[in-house]
């Protein structure tokens, strides 16, 4: 059960979906940045910032963004959910391009510390061909997902058992994006 | 010298200001966050939320967003930088409200990890007269901190050195808001 009284059944609005229920004027800016960050005009793929994103919580720990994000990355990825477990558990030898493992190492690094970001780090990745707006993206993601992934557990909210929920969300938020009913 | 080009005198634009101005499209969500949780209407002052994004700030160690928010809480909080400084040091001898002080102690618990929260810090803040609200925003302004804090470091951007570039910009936002050109 949730820290406080979400007023919605937890079992049909788990992890984040309660608090966004309970407080619709945090949830408005909440889903826009999602929109924007995972789903907006971009040169990474949808699938390849939704990957950034649940490397980053599967880092935090926190079950319901990794699993969450893990199946929005497959179900907009080549590869689907095998490349998506290999690269939460380990990016060094997962079946990605150079250029987003160079990124997810500075999206480990921000998810520590913003301090851990070296001048190296971006070097590396900009040699792989990152573009200035990539860089400040992966950072973002990885800075929000230190946000959500504290939202979602600092509220004790429920993390569904059953992964057909996740799909089911995946499902959602690849037809209709974040935020929408 | 931050790791991007970001497109802009950093000197005029330190901190925060440079990546915003460099993709206006993350910037609308982020300011629209900050002025809801910090400036929207609520129990709390818009001193004391001020309060807890400094102090959150400080336990990171991002001085930009530190020395920023203390001079937003100053400019709008009994007793000025002189209780800020208290607070960001040490809440637990600070002349602040026992409400207050608990909520610390929960904003505390997030920056270091959401599963730190624990019923019982909850249950010590519900006790000195914290509501549901109070405690979700507690939550989701430390958390927000720890995206808004690892965007400005992860980022490298430029931190003043002048104590009047903070006192200026808290005029703004004491005026304005977040979000305001």
């Amino acid at each position: 059960m949730a820290h406080i009284d979400l007023g919605v059944d937890e079992q049909l609005f788990p992890g984040i979906s309660g608090p966004m229920r309970f407080r619709p004027e945090t949830a408005k800016p909440l889903n826009e940045l999602a929109e924007v960050l995972l789903r907006g005009p971009h040169t990474l793929s949808r699938g390849e910032r939704e990957l950034i994103a649940a490397y980053v919580s599967g880092g935090n720990e926190c079950a319901f963004c990794r699993d969450s994000h893990s199946a929005f990355a497959a179900a907009q990825l080549d590869g689907g959910m095998k490349v998506v477990d290999q690269v939460v558990s380990d990016p060094e030898s997962a079946p990605i391009s150079a250029k987003l493992r160079a990124l997810l190492r500075i999206a480990a690094a921000v998810r520590v510390d913003g301090r851990a970001v070296t001048a190296e780090l971006v070097a590396a990745a900009r040699d792989e061909g990152a573009t200035d707006v990539e860089i400040h993206d992966t950072v973002l993601i990885a800075a929000a997902f230190c946000m959500y992934n504290r939202y979602v557990d600092g509220l004790a909210t429920l993390v569904p058992a059953d992964p057909a929920m996740y799909e089911m969300s995946a499902r959602r938020i690849v037809e209709r994006g974040y935020g929408a009913p």
